[in-house]
């Protein structure tokens, strides 16, 4: 890994962090910045930066870069785009380990001259540069946090394994909203803006030697280097499955990521084939981004013959026509299974794939179905579909799926639709690890990218 | 209208009520039944009947029809299957207006001969039978409610213009649960099930004269009679709008569909032909059956030339695409346009579609720009983009949104995704009736479906 690489340790695991542009006014992209530091409890020491003021919320604060006694870890810079060169330059001299540039105004709006003077400064003194134009970094580990916008309408996540490589703030964060509201832990989120210094193949390299990363997020518009990116992909999808969307795909949209970070967003068949190639799972929306990811934490399925669990026979009819539609094969039940499910199902219900427990059906029902269910060597991934508005479904359905889950025999992945009473049900068990989907068609789509992600494993384990 | 079609206003707006099979048990169906009278303070008179009891709930309870005094509009039915019959024989000599059988037990397992007696009874004395083996009716005008499910599990949906028939219970229930957890209102929520009496195509015909009902979903597995179904859609879709969904395409989901409500599913393709025909909007996934429906209170677009504005560069990109993806086309700004647009922007933003506000465009300037571009006749429609977690957007966003929705100038989508700070907003906004999605793809798939319905509609006004 190259050095500049390996600097960005300086950067998620900060012990000392200045905060270029901090500010005393409330709401102040330099205010909520030291304010996410101070509300995070962060452990280390934090300079604000700004010849304005002897004092932000409480922090000494420091005319510029030079006047901070001892080692800079992590600079976070937010002041206009012409003061970034010579901050660079600060920092060089100050030898900090790496910089955050949060302020636009760059290649976005052709200042190449800019952008330029940025590369060179950090390319000779390997100091890693997130950005610019961008929202910088979170890290639940260590609460180093330079996403300027307010927690209380951006939550952040709690500490877990995916990983967010984004080159658009806005779509990163909301998404990192998302994961923080269905209770989804993160490593690393990362939104790297106009790929000034670092771009998306450099932070793949970090991430895999990234000991809380397990799965990666990549949302790109344009790669600078699409052979580079290609070559980072295929190694790292190898250890690290990687879920990759890329937007600007038509004119219009390509137009729009021009002047959005500078990037050309290039030809959208060349990255689907390359995605294709490095066989990583691309997601085509962003709604397919959150739903595919999730499901990664899930034991790897041997094959892909699946079973389907239900307490309501639509939605078991709608999931079986998903099964299909994804090319996955439903299930045939062993004569084992045929026989003990039977002695769970009311005398007039039948045993079938889907399993429709019907609207009677407890908790225990649930219970004694799975369990046969993953003793059965002709099933190898389990869709269980509760519908949490029926009156015998009550919290016991939780214990029982975490239970499931915990075990790690096969993926399982659940559905539930519905409003509050079910939306809290979901959160719950998206937080204990089991992924729930309000949606047939998100559920077994995601299930399918797992599958083929597990034998592409698989043939790598058999070429060794 | 048949009158037995026309006697469906005895079940949705009934003056008495009839409950067979009241219970005095806690959270058995018979008991759910009679509560949810009672807690939605209903109007009317509520009659149990059951032998067993003097009363349940306070209300005086009848041991049959027959001892009830009086006239009674809608019976409904919650007792096995065997013992129906004769209790429509009960209402047939007590002439009730309608009766809706809750019971499971008849076609689904193949026990067709009590169907068929069933079908005898109510044809020869015009008594419109919803089901059996359904969830019934549910009517927030007149609070009649057959959905046993406890209402905080499945919270019941405020008043409004969306009518749900639903060939499946479970399906539909989850769909009504969404709706109210997002503020949408509902005309009549009818689960059909096996369809014995009256099918699909009948309360196509009966919504097509509801007032209160604008627009029609439609769930079904499989219809009994195809080309009436497809008579009534062509019929009843050229003035209420109709979303279908067709559930039990695949093999092992018309397996499951023949078990569920024992009608055959029939071919996917012959359903798709006469969605397409009859040119009504036919959802992919249930979950574009939520999404489709809740633009089309919307005021209708002349034409396809949709604007994009934003707050973050990257979502403005996907929508972009996704615009292009669905054949709509990205709308060329007047040059007035243009001109009042460059006033509204910071000296670093640029005039294009996605037009791209920046992260720190306040409320003012969403306001601007959404009355710059209503008032241009190059724009057809407006997808809005919210990032909510940004400083500046505050809730008086919601108010310039509802102002623009109420003005019905020209259809208007938002497009917003984050957790609780975002959800929280896009709640208040559904219920102000601004559709509002948590997906670029959804909303502008949605509308790309309301620009062809609109179309239609053109052309059958040029016909006339």
């Amino acid at each position: 890994m190259d050095r500049i690489i390996k600097n960005l340790d300086s950067v998620f695991e900060p012990k000392t962090v200045a905060i270029v542009g901090a500010s005393a006014t409330p709401n102040k992209i330099g205010n909520v910045l030291v304010k996410n530091f101070l509300e995070a409890k962060f452990q280390g020491d934090v300079y604000p930066v700004n010849p304005k003021y002897d004092e932000v919320l409480g922090y000494k604060c420091y005319p510029d870069i030079s006047s901070i006694p001892g080692k800079i870890d992590c600079v976070i810079i937010a002041t206009p785009a012409e003061t970034v060169p010579q901050i660079m330059e600060d920092c060089a001299g100050k030898k900090v380990g790496g910089v955050i540039i949060l302020s636009g105004g760059f290649e976005e709006i052709n200042r190449n001259d800019l952008a330029g003077k940025i590369r060179e400064i950090a390319e000779k003194n390997d100091i890693p540069v997130v950005g610019p134009n961008c929202l910088g970094v979170f890290n639940p580990y260590t609460k180093v946090d330079s996403v300027f916008l307010p927690t209380y309408k951006l939550e952040r996540p709690k500490a877990g394994g995916i990983a967010f490589v984004t080159q658009s703030g806005a779509v990163g964060s909301t998404v990192m909203d998302l994961a923080a509201y269905y209770g989804l832990g993160i490593s690393k989120f990362i939104s790297y803006g106009n790929s000034t210094v670092l771009d998306e193949a450099d932070y793949l390299e970090y991430l895999l030697h990234d000991k809380e990363t397990e799965t990666i997020i990549l949302y790109i518009e344009g790669a600078k280097n699409g052979r580079k990116l290609f070559e980072a992909m295929k190694k790292v999808n190898k250890v690290k499955p990687i879920i990759a969307f890329k937007a600007g795909r038509g004119r219009g949209g390509q137009a729009a990521a021009r002047s959005h970070t500078g990037n050309i967003a290039g030809s959208y068949l060349a990255y689907q084939a390359a995605f294709k190639q490095a066989k990583v799972t691309e997601a085509d929306s962003l709604d397919e981004v959150f739903e595919f990811v999730k499901i990664f934490n899930q034991p790897k399925p041997a094959g892909n013959r699946v079973a389907i669990i239900t307490n309501g026979g639509g939605m078991g009819v709608i999931t079986a026509d998903c099964i299909e539609d994804e090319g996955l094969i439903l299930a045939q039940f062993s004569e084992e299974t045929k026989k003990e499910i039977a002695g769970i199902l009311p005398s007039y219900g039948s045993v079938a794939n889907p399993l429709d427990l019907v609207a009677d059906a407890g908790v225990e029902a649930y219970s004694k179905a799975i369990d046969v269910m993953l003793a059965d060597k002709n099933i190898d991934a389990l869709v269980i579909i509760i519908l949490m508005q029926t009156p015998p479904i009550d919290e016991r359905i939780i214990h029982v799926l975490s239970r499931v889950s915990d075990m790690q025999k096969k993926p399982i992945v659940t559905i539930s639709i519905g409003g509050t009473y079910t939306e809290a049900s979901r959160k719950i068990l998206e937080g204990k690890g089991v992924p729930s989907y309000n949606s047939p068609n998100a559920a077994v789509k995601a299930l399918d990218r797992f599958i083929t992600y597990a034998r592409y494993c698989d043939q790598l384990k058999k070429i060794k």
